[in-house]
């Protein structure tokens, strides 16, 4: 009887790998910088937007103890619904509005994938202590745009990119493979700038 | 009164901010690959070794439901007990001897950070179903050597490295900063190879 | 008798190791790129500017047929003027005073490396077919400028970024070097459109 | 009448965009570099191998004052000659066998771009004062190979690989290609270890 190895794909963990891709997810790479630059733990309560497909929102699920999802676009919405339901996730909750509009709860970690993430700073929001603002901006301009409204609002920030190389290895030889992913998009970590002596 | 502005340190998360660091520790943004490619969340039991400082430990303790590091040089044991005991989670299981040796319990992830990271295929471990086997590797010729046991021992491996920048968002322009970390390691996933049709 | 080996620097070619480095020097990663990408050759008029130490003029000079180096500012051009006659070289003609006033020869290569480059295109300046203005700019912003620049005076332009890592092959293995050099500038290639069917 | 705007290469110089192009040619990314860091000159002779479709060597020898070009393999030095031909250089000398075969010229910069480049140092050849030796590797285990027997021959080495980004700067923002060149080859410079004192 025939063996058929199946090929395996490493580039998604396999709580991603179930979920229908939309366009433009944030990648694992991405993810990760997320998780670790803002110190994400099972305690966080993550508010992040746009939902886009949901895969941010299952991805931090997997980790955190609560997240809230905001996506103001219904076709985004209603898929990014049916991924939260194909995850069996039950700590996602799900609101077709935008974050601009504000929310109550007091968040760990804010993730912010989507235009304009400045404007969060002129929006009803709350953070813990060490709470951290996210924001992913593919191009350098709304990287300026994000840093200055957040130092203007008495926020810190970090901006970073993030660029992963495969490597082959194999009988041939070892070597970074040819082509693959130059740029994604650029992560801005904000926290609140403390001020001593008060 | 005067006001003093704290500096704030982006490049560790708080949780990883409090712990006294030893010599070469996994950085944030390999740990954080580690966390997005091989899908850990609060769920995973992650055995890791060997311990070092405790850093990565740590790190993993604060999303997975359980750790159990391994440290067999009793100097470095005894500051990751240190860390561990600072990091005040109760969820990490510090062992004094070599994961070499065995264990018994069923891992979802196995991080190894120490020399010859292949010793592991022959050595008594059990893995979940996507159970995943990571290995830091500074050297390409540790790259190799653990893929080529990998393959023999029917696993499938992926291997990237992470280059990170920092970008400058200033009054003067924005840049990627001048100088920094070109490199700390390969990290190499491997999980094992299905057959279907048996 | 003591046998004393040399440290060799093979981060500068020959040429440059024996000039007096002033800040901030257009590095060989860069100069090489210039040449690759521009096609500047032995039959090549160069122009450039400013001259800053002459370390790009000299460079230049051991390529092209002829290099005229423009510096506005005294104290460079001194020093300009001291390497280019350390260089032994004597196809290169330094002029102190701004690109921007114009000048009359025809230029295959227009190297700017100072402050607003775009003002290129509101000077005077002659190009040969298939010449290529050529700007260096630490910050995206400069890039936006010239780019837009370029193109409303009808060139087409590309622009890259070069990220050189050194390699370490040692008894103990093969890897990239742990810090190094992250970041210098950007570098924009800018040619003539040609309209076709006139 | 209508107007068509050619679509412009930027990637290839010039003096390259009208050869013919053979599979795996050194890109000019890889060719300024080799300019930069060998300090070829137009005093420079350069001895090539193998010459494959002859792309580097009519590089060279639009900077260069003499290109020696080795290939043994007919098809390939057929269409080197063609490409030769097509560059109307008159500097370039195809030879039609291997280079470890010996050479008596005395080479200023020996460019190797075929497998095990190692072979040289146990070939006839000749360099000049600070002359040197390059070696283009795809894979790490050459790199080690060839600097392994560059220290058992007398010689220092610098290995060094080269990653550059396409920069898009559009009316839309700022930022690098979304895909691209990841990886072509290391690139290893050796020199003649000079020492003191005798």
């Amino acid at each position: 009887m025939a063996r058929v190895r199946e090929q395996m794909d490493f580039r998604f963990p396999p709580i991603l790998g179930k979920l229908k891709r939309g366009p433009q997810v944030l990648l694992p790479k991405d993810l990760g910088m997320i998780v670790a630059f803002s110190g994400m733990s099972k305690e966080s309560v993550v508010v992040d937007a746009g939902a886009g497909s949901g895969f941010a929102a299952v991805f931090f699920g997997s980790i955190a103890k609560r997240v809230i999802t905001f996506e103001e676009r219904p076709e985004f919405a209603e898929l990014a619904g049916k991924n939260i339901k194909r995850s069996g996730m039950e700590n996602l909750d799900l609101r077709v509005r935008s974050i601009f509009e504000g929310f109550e709860e007091v968040a760990d970690i804010i993730n912010l994938d989507l235009p304009n993430p400045e404007r969060i700073f002129s929006s009803k929001f709350s953070l813990s202590e060490n709470g951290t603002i996210v924001a992913y901006s593919p191009h350098t301009e709304q990287v300026s745009s994000f840093v200055k409204a957040a130092n203007e609002s008495g926020f810190k920030s970090f901006t970073i990119e993030v660029i992963v190389r495969e490597i082959l290895s194999r009988d041939s030889g070892t070597r970074p493979q040819t082509k693959g992913l130059m740029h994604t998009g650029y992560l801005t970590f904000a926290r609140k700038a403390h001020i001593k002596g008060e």
